[in-house]
């Protein structure tokens, strides 16, 4: 097996044995401020680039002089697919994600068809995930520190989970006393989501839990505000917010948001 | 109100008031392939940093010729408190926190102080928290893909939150489906308290649910493996080791564990 880029000294060429090599990179919120080290030296290895047209542009000059491969959003598994299919024949790519590659992003489509296909060929490829930062923790520095401790995510999106399984999720979350990201709050095709998520929450906590809406993060258009939980309107929320809602202990003052690290009485 | 860092084009000198500044920073696993880009300028753009012993090593000459404040682990609080006296006297100073500041790290610390502390004439010290990369996400890259789609973090230690809470939050892991990535697995104090999470989650899951066991994550002596949950025993788990359970979807296959994005029946 070939040694891992985190391990490696070399910065150029293919793979010792002629085989090819795939990076899965988490490119972070799109601002390079917030883009690893690991993740610049795998864009910089690579021979070849596949992502979503509007992450490459991104990654501007990072990229120049490779091969780019732009595939439009739904078009996962083909990305994924193809990105397996230049590594067999030889090419080290960088098949780009934004946020963390591994949290609702390209990471686990590859793995999904490497399982689902044992005789593509595609077993002797070296594989490497490189993490990023996820929209969450960008959404949390900038609102202070409301994640803190115990937190889960929750897609809203039901292409491919069942609305019911999303629904009992919440119901958990909200049970458990979970922070809860809501990750794809809303869609063209689901802009109720969203308000059933946040009456479900409404059943474990109070109206006045601080919720922190983010828009556009680590972009110049970039909206950070702190509503409370009875007051979240889904008229002012698209594709491109995260919103954070706190659990019992969060608490908003000075403009910052934080979850105390442990229960009232706990002392800091 | 002063420019944030993400926006500076300046690096070095105090801020333009003469007031200080303090950046909450997230240094990531400890391996400095993983340390964003506006970390590094806030290491360089202090004249001190305040941290645990270790974590201030890791850093090595990025932080040369800073003066340094170091400080034994459990004095969180009074790393927080010298932090924000150091920027109330006009410095610009760094709190580093491994893996992302955010998450079971300083940055709450801080918040909190704020808040219950109005008289201490912290409130005009511009604060700036840089995310890194937590533990559960380079224990996800190491292994695959395992968080993926919903997931929970879950800290077994009671020292600031009541068990009882603890036991409730795993049940409505387990009950939701949840991935959960279980932080401080033991202590010396708490031998038993990842046999009890064990337990509770087989109630909801399969004994075969992959469970990936990550140790030293980003340090030489890493060492990164998956067991069944049934065979996960706490003598093999030391405080220094960060557990990822699957859901009742996650599959291990050709040494890789990844959570689909869909349920089964729903395509890749």
């Amino acid at each position: 097996m070939k040694q891992p880029l985190h391990n490696r000294t070399d910065t150029g060429g293919r793979g010792e044995t002629g085989s090819g090599r795939l990076y899965i990179v988490g490119t972070g919120p799109g601002d390079r401020n917030y883009l690893a080290p690991l993740a610049t030296r795998a864009l910089q290895h690579c021979t070849d680039v596949v992502g979503y047209g509007l992450y490459l542009d991104l990654l501007g000059d990072l990229i120049d002089g490779k091969t780019h491969h732009r595939l439009p959003l739904g078009k996962e598994v083909q990305r994924a697919r193809l990105a397996l299919e230049l590594a067999r024949a030889g090419k080290v790519c960088s098949l780009v994600s934004s946020g963390d590659a591994g949290i609702y992003a390209m990471a686990t489509v590859v793995f999904q068809l490497l399982d689902e296909n044992p005789d593509e060929g595609w077993g002797s490829i070296d594989i490497e995930v490189v993490p990023g930062i996820s929209a969450v923790q960008l959404a949390a520095a900038r609102s202070g520190a409301p994640l803190a401790h115990d937190f889960c995510t929750v897609s809203l999106s039901d292409l491919l989970t069942p609305w019911t399984v999303i629904e009992q999720r919440l119901h958990c979350a909200g049970q458990g006393d979970f922070v809860v990201a809501l990750y794809n709050p809303v869609s063209v095709k689901r802009s109720q989501h969203l308000a059933v998520a946040r009456d479900i929450l409404l059943e474990y906590r109070s109206a006045g839990t601080p919720v922190v809406i983010a828009r556009n993060l680590g972009r110049e258009t970039e909206d950070v505000r702190t509503v409370e939980l009875g007051a979240v309107d889904p008229d002012n929320v698209d594709m491109l917010t995260l919103v954070v809602v706190g659990n019992s202990e969060t608490r908003c003052s000075g403009g910052w948001v934080y979850t105390p690290r442990g229960y009232r009485g706990a002392g800091v």
